[in-house]
């Protein structure tokens, strides 16, 4: 990561008067935060704690002093930091899981569920695979189309593992190809059904397998849907443009590929029919760090702050 | 690709006594079937043609004075080669796809259709995700458990785009992401339907869409299929390995990642039962140059010359 | 590259009173302006010009009525462009090579030669290679320490070769190693020459020897170098550092990696001596297609144009 | 790794008479020694000892019965193994640093010191870039062309970090560009040095900087030496090929890339003169497992054991 102090500073991020605060700064969601939250306009880090030297020691107290407080912190150890955070009245974004599934807590895949980030203060971050499988599938679950199970197909690069090194973080064990991991029961599952219910109107059990692939950022899902009635490709087209016309962050696309939106807090979304078998198949693609992680969380607390949804997310991906 | 006069040869090869041709052999299966035919014991390659320097003219009069040409041709280019071979009682292996729909010409998936290979002297070698798809489905094709459709998604390296550079194989344009690519009507599914169909006794009609991923060797599919009745996972795996337990190239595994076989003529095998959605999840790792190209070539050859199918073919994959 | 119009429009950039045009849009460091100056407060893109469809056709005219024209051309094809809209008096920076050798454009490595950029109004843009190695080298030359010729071994991303596909570019072709290529007369060297001989205020001939990494972005040079008296580490360091403090895009660094830099107009430099030898070593890293290229291109215009320097570039690398 | 048991054995082996046994086969090297033994048509591996589950337990007692040991072991813990087994008689290669200065051991560079290790039974084998370096610099010291201190830059694959899962083996701490690490004082340097002193007759100060490059497998060094006297490009050229055409594993190249050497025991070696500065550039590519420590391991236990040096190494490398 490039050291903060040799960077020049942002004439336009003197207009910052609303302060941000991490915990868990040293790991990639973290890094990826303090990154962002240097570009934006109005939201300054004031605190970035962590257990490793460099950072501020972790204090809820604090993060509680901060307009909004960011938590990345490891499986479990979120649940303290935010309710003692939320009860004395701060905005909070939590990048983990403790609380996806708890409905004291809003839900914030901003695009489908933006009236509930705004309804509220504390704010449960979706998972990257959730985010990406969510928004490929929203506009045929909304319209009813889904022939359930679904499946979905999702491929992550290494950076999704963690910063932790571990067999599966190594560049021998990755390179070469695509493999399957945990092929059954992936935490995400619950939060994918729970959101397609909540659209659909009715149940809509998925089955998910993740792969490791040979990169760093980036994540793709390719879902598979039987269809319940018959769809041509530009009907289908035509909803999918319909759901996401007026979003900032998504757009339906002929090719959906990671490698364009590296840095961005883009979605690109995909959908084909394969009217032969009459199956739905659509995709999404993200950058892992930001729309699936850090650029969500901005974005979560720009609605919650009444600040421009889009303010410090306006980066395009690198492409090439 | 190493020069070849600057490799010792191999004592053992010596006792090569059938001799070999390749028309097509400056691509990347052709390429590595002259690298696999070096360490064959008992075929030694006599000509190696191409329309690219360094090659013998393309001749099939000199193939037809072969004891087995392969041919490594563009699509729609080999069949003249073929037939005209063919006729003057030359074993033939094609490893394009101008006959593999074609009922006088054996289909040489070697595993699932061995005999039809034997009783053949003209061998349409499969398409590399073909391979794969069909043999990570076929138990369940054989067991009758398919509820069609059957949706697969595969993911290959950049030499399954062959050698003739592109935007599709330009380093920059791959980097950063898995991405779909005609993700309807790709040639290989007719091939895998018919292969399925023959398997269960009925059709089994399936969505299948390929992901470009970045790296050069490897292939992976994982199919999503639902089940026609309950099925535990220890079933499912007694099945899987009661059917390729005496299979040398074919092995059950935890682990199926193409990047533990380059180099090799293996197929990892996974099967996963998701018991909440009833869905069978499959998977099958291959190199696609090898087992999804030249090896499963060399594999039929030797079938059809009454050699030792493994001869030529013993190397393990390079793992790291 | 993401779709501009589905991007969300950057308040900030309201601002922007100064136009820009772009003459070669379509390559990897046209795309490159257009995604910097997407963030730019004060800069705005008014012409995308290129032969590609979607682009504006090519027109020095328009781009004489920008307040800035930003030149993006094949070898050859900037000069008549560069001349024509150098004498309407509208400020150039050209990226090619065409001009770089020229007394009568400012040679734009920013922080060598800044006085040159601020008088001039025609600006030659750096190579990526010289960009690197002379700012790897620049203390060391103008301490008068250098004893020539100096070794400079680079190794480059595939995006340095340029969009256009061929072998060098195929994914199949670059990985599992790094390669050299073109190990004596890179076109780059009279740069370096050039600029090391008016810091030392000698003649300092270098050998160069660039070679393909398996990658997309980023760009690193190793350097070799003799020394004329003993120096100790850390008195390298503090002659570095004091070279490069002030500099708000260079930094003295112990880990020198370009995958740290993706996106950032920042150059990482390192220097450690082996005493055993009495040689310097001396490295930098950049994101070839930022510092090396379309960021170092709107350094310069920004100071020519009265500009904060750093105006549309304080963006971090994305690290992980 | 492919499972031992799901390969089909090769008919070839079978004629194996001489035992071999690994002392750290669970890692990289022991790993790819299992394999390439695997294809040895007269040494079979009898036992194959390492810490982990599924492995023999380490014993001395039992390697001292093998017709040869193989020793990969961490630096430090060879030399309790390696003299008690070669206080037995039994021939021993240790893969380790241990022996490698120990004038009891002969230094196992096989086209170098052949006679060295015709002569002894107990080879160090050297280290993977003191092999490629070594290579690519002998026939400039055999000529007593070197000016001295010679600067090497090596560039490595990750596999050269070994098993363990560290910052530095981190697809997310690797891609994205070429990183210079332990710029001075690598240990391979006193190896390198000893050599060309020998080959020299004087001594040849070096200063190496070795690089991660994002990849697994694979090697390349380039070289820049000062010319004592003026070399002409085809002289230069004509030197290599004398001093190696006589070596099956070494050839000379114009293109020096490591990913066509995959799995081979070759080395790729280049020269080129910058007659502008006199300089001599050189480059060595390997497989830094193979030729850089398995293969060469075994070429050298061939040669002790009286088998044909090539014996067990024919395989070309994968290429794409």
């Amino acid at each position: 990561m490039a050291t903060p102090t040799t960077q020049p500073s942002d004439p336009a991020s003197d207009a910052g008067s609303l302060s941000a605060g991490i915990a868990g700064a040293s790991g990639y969601a973290g890094r990826e935060l303090a990154r962002l939250l240097a570009g934006h306009p109005q939201l300054s880090l004031q605190t970035a704690q962590a257990r490793s030297e460099g950072f501020d020691a972790l204090s809820p107290q604090t993060l509680a002093r901060c307009d909004v407080a960011f938590l990345c912190l490891p499986h479990g150890a979120s649940r303290p930091f935010g309710e003692a955070i939320a009860s004395a009245g701060t905005v909070v974004v939590d990048l983990g899981s403790d609380f996806r599934l708890d409905p004291d807590w809003a839900y914030g895949l901003t695009e489908l569920f933006r009236q509930d980030v705004l309804d509220s203060r504390q704010i449960a971050n979706p998972g990257c695979y959730a985010t990406a499988a969510t928004l490929a599938l929203a506009p045929l679950a909304e319209a009813g189309l889904l022939d359930a199970p679904v499946a979905i197909d999702g491929k992550s690069g290494i950076s999704g593992a963690g910063r932790e090194p571990t067999e599966f973080t190594h560049v021998s064990e990755i390179e070469g190809g695509v493999q399957p991991y945990k092929p059954t029961g992936h935490r995400h599952i619950a939060e994918i059904e729970r959101s397609l219910a909540r659209l659909a109107g009715e149940a809509v059990p998925v089955t998910f397998t993740p792969h490791y692939a040979p990169h760093s950022r980036g994540l793709e899902v390719t879902c598979y849907a039987r269809l319940r009635r018959p769809l041509a490709q530009d009907e289908a087209e035509a909803l999918y443009r319909a759901r996401y016309d007026a979003e900032p962050f998504v757009s339906v696309e002929e090719r959906v590929h990671p490698g364009r939106l590296h840095g961005a807090n883009s979605c690109h979304v995909g959908i084909w029919i394969d009217e032969r078998t009459q199956t739905a198949i659509c995709a999404a693609a993200i950058d892992n760090l930001v729309k699936g992680a850090a650029g969500q969380a901005i974005q979560n607390a720009n609605l919650v702050l009444g600040l421009d949804e889009a303010a410090g997310l306006t980066a395009h991906g690198l492409g090439a």
